[in-house]
């Protein structure tokens, strides 16, 4: 079975066949828009309005116009969406980067408050959003959806898109938002995603108190079993290419390496039914750790470029897709009989995820400003920043398409009213929310936070007090991967030593004194065994790393 | 139709789909052999006789073994080797990393020479394999095989497979040696897809003079209209970068766009039904000469390393690939009543590929030594290096098998008892060649290149006559890419004026005469408009390029 298994993973494999022109003609325009929207995207990059995503967005909405006009509008399918394409090509890079690139110790010194806007707020976002379409939909005339419809629908509008928010900040000079809407947007991901597997994978007609709680240590074994798998993955390669030492010889089976382990990381969590989101994150943070410390100076540059280079393709390979997929026919003739019901669904939708997410963001943001006005600090954060935050969370993208095409066209081709009118309002949605909002968020960034460069100086100088661990890492611009150990000693005598009492130390002193443990922890057992900046075999010849470091820094 | 079709090529793609759970477990089995690949590949490599190809069959071969054992000897196929996988993602990057990391000037020094290996050199193999296995097997008792079938034999064995060689071999002790191996492999693959296309493509029923010079001028328009699109890809490159100077913004931007204009050039070759290899060769030619020149440093050493490690992965993975393909059950089937006569075929394509070899690599060898001879030049180069030519092509690789594939499974699935046989012995002479012959060329090479420092300096010494042009540039060991402006006007001077009346001016001067004009042309035209070295724009602040040279040249 295996074997005949693996020879249709393999014959489905040929994308293109030699005999087979028109797929070349389609591949060779793909391409080309590929370059297109890249070029035209770096024209456009001082633009007030613009970015790359929606570039793509917009240059695929053009194209498919043109090859409907081409096909005499019969063609009901322009380029059918395919969820494993997404799951399996395109995910995997754009998260492993995220991890490998995310600043390690503004990501673990704000871990708590990370988990609680990501995974708690995605939480409250499905909730409202599934009863709010719950409540409202089943007066509306929509066709049959069932219980699980209702839940697929809150966790496909709970993923949000942040690629929008992220291009406009600066990780330099907002860096607390900066990690905060990346980290959200990540771990949101993978809550999403997990969600939404527990939902498909429960029988949902008769939900009782012993289901509720499976469900949630589901969710729990998930979100700890793919964290671990991926750190473990990363830790291998770490080990493997320390012992071995590859770099003496060749950069290329380093990278290689590197490259291959971190879709192994994948491809095992799919495996083992785990969040193969989270696991390769993970791995993507393991690796920036401990791998990327043990390669040589090219392989470094390398890794570093070419990962996000990946990321950066598939990145607007997806925005191009769901551009050219929008226009697909066939979806859009079950709701051409009653337009009005499909624009109030996407509507409906659109309002209930603005609140859903108001939900948690706002209460969230009340709660770190409470905690931090018990130490009568005053920090310009909350009013402007919490707008931010919230507007950053209602893009939605691929991550809500890929759901929406896996609950709704698995029971026949949108044969279902109930199903057609969902895809079409998810299409809507995204489009719109890409579009408008992403199209308003570099100006409205710009008028809530008009001085950056004050707005941190602000808070800055108000570190008077002991919280200097909090308002300080939060805000502070350093490179991180490059200063991870020279900063390291100054930082642990800085750290104060955990107040009770405090809303604020609830929240943090657990981070910082985990944090603390772990940096001894990994000093003393971990650099030596894996490797990482300073734990690195001496190379008789090799330069020091310095001479790389502007290197890597100046793009 | 266009849309129908391109919504096939995307849900071809779908290689994996998340509930197909077995096609998870062969990917992740695939993913985690190469990892074990490169890391025996690296223990191994001080070894005598092992390279990373046979490291990859052999892995691939016991895995197959364990395959059989665990399904019970049932399954037919292992994994199907598809021709467009390898045509499609494999060979595309092989090829052009070939192109971008090939010593330009060596190259086109010699390209005469190269040319004359590659191209005359594989017809002739291909008219000895074709005509001797028509003489020979007709007598045999293997099936119905038509005119069209023995030339496609011919153009199948023609195609050889240097990698082997080429790992062995030192580009800066022997570079003439490896220039010729190298450039010789590329052109004959190159040919021998082209014949082969050639041959699928024409009557060959009724052949008369009119057909004859028609497959001539269809073979000519392919080589020189394949070279000229992979020169204009890869000059748009060049001067798109140029003009939009990405590097201030964004190093990923110039690696996505390189990346993505390489495999367009590809595409854009199967678009217009002309040679891939030959385009995306010629296109990383071209692009290493001017689009490399014009990024910012960290894009290229990222270009740099990262194609040679898509490179080397796709290398590994068609050798695994061919290793596990090679016990397909089906295949033998037919065999497997007279074992004897596959033995005897395979054989006897052995036998005739090692004639045909030897039938233009010793004369082509001799025409050289005595145009040398009548200069009274006393060269070590002949005896030896044209036995090591000869060994250099007599593995085959994947190309013969891709090609076999395509000739003898078109018409049902290797029913035919002859299709059958060719089949299985494609698949023994590729594992034989590459095994034995693989295993031997180490040793054979140290053999007859004992002291390859002293066979250097053997010929530099000789160096005493005009005739400086010819010997130096082909023995000496610079770094091209780096070298190329500032050697230029030194060895301008140098260059003798060509003198008639001699065969090897007969065979060189050309190559001398235009090489001469082209660099004239380049400077004063090609370089100010799509840049290069020395004609990229100044960027303030921007690090001399020195900086950089030494970090590329260390691996």
């Amino acid at each position: 079975m295996l074997s005949q298994l693996s020879s249709l993973f393999f014959s489905k494999m040929n994308m293109v066949s030699t005999s087979d022109h028109a797929s070349v003609v389609s591949m060779n325009m793909f391409v080309a828009l590929l370059c297109g929207c890249i070029v035209i995207g770096h024209l456009l990059e001082e633009n007030r309005w613009m970015n790359e995503s929606i570039t793509a967005l917009l240059i695929g909405l053009s194209t498919g116009v043109v090859i409907l006009l081409i096909s005499g509008g019969k063609s009901s399918h322009l380029l059918v969406f395919s969820e494993d394409l997404f799951f399996i090509y395109l995910l995997p890079p754009i998260i492993f980067n995220a991890g490998f690139q995310v600043k390690k110790k503004q990501f673990f010194r704000n871990f708590i408050t990370i988990i609680m806007f990501g995974a708690l707020g995605t939480l409250v976002s499905f909730i409202i959003i599934s009863l709010g379409a719950m409540a409202i939909f089943k007066k509306m005339d929509i066709g049959s959806l069932e219980l699980g419809d209702y839940l697929a629908i809150g966790a496909i509008f709970a993923a949000t898109d942040s690629v929008c928010t992220l291009q406009v900040l600066n990780q330099d000079e907002t860096p607390l938002l900066y990690s905060l809407v990346f980290g959200e947007g990540v771990v949101n991901d993978a809550t999403s995603v997990v969600l939404f597997n527990a939902i498909q994978n429960f029988d949902l007609t008769h939900i009782d108190h012993r289901i509720a709680l499976q469900f949630g240590g589901n969710f729990l074994y998930l979100f700890f079993a793919s964290t671990l798998l991926g750190a473990m993955t990363g830790l291998l390669s770490a080990y493997v290419i320390k012992k071995l030492y590859f770099g003496r010889h060749s950069t290329d089976r380093e990278v290689a390496l590197m490259m291959l382990m971190a879709y192994l990381s994948y491809m095992l969590a799919e495996l083992f039914y785990l969040s193969g989101i989270l696991t390769v994150f993970f791995c993507g943070i393991v690796m920036s750790h401990y791998t990327w410390h043990n390669v040589t100076e090219s392989s470094r540059v390398t890794t570093k470029h070419a990962f996000a280079t990946l990321s950066f393709v598939a990145e607007i390979f997806l925005f191009l897709y769901v551009g050219m997929d929008a226009l697909d026919i066939e979806k859009w003739r079950f709701v051409s009989d009653s337009p009005g019901t499909s624009v109030a669904v996407s509507s409906i939708l659109l309002g209930l995820l603005m609140v859903g997410r108001a939900a948690f963001v706002f209460p969230l943001s009340f709660l770190m400003n409470f905690s931090k006005k018990s130490h009568s600090e005053k920090v310009t954060f909350n009013q402007q920043a919490s707008i931010v935050i919230w507007w950053a969370g209602l893009m939605r993208g691929a991550v809500s398409m890929a759901l929406a095409y896996n609950q709704f066209t698995r029971s026949g081709h949108t044969q279902l009213r109930g199903n057609a009118i969902m895809i079409t309002s998810t299409i809507t949605v995204v489009l719109f929310s890409t579009m408008v909002f992403g199209l308003l968020t570099k100006p409205l960034i710009l008028f809530l936070l008009p001085h950056p460069k004050h707005f941190t100086s602000a808070s800055t100088v108000s570190d008077t007090g002991s919280p200097k661990s909090f308002s300080l890492p939060l805000l502070e611009g350093r490179q991180d991967s490059e200063g991870d150990l020279v900063n390291h000693d100054e930082e642990t005598n800085h750290r104060p030593i955990a107040r009770p009492g405090s809303l604020r130390m609830l929240l943090n002193a657990p981070t910082h004194t985990v944090h603390h443990y772990w940096r001894k922890f990994d000093d003393s057992f971990m650099r030596p065994v894996f490797g990482g900046r300073g734990f690195v075999p001496f190379v008789p010849g090799s330069p020091t790393e310095q001479s790389t470091a502007p290197l890597i820094e100046r793009t």
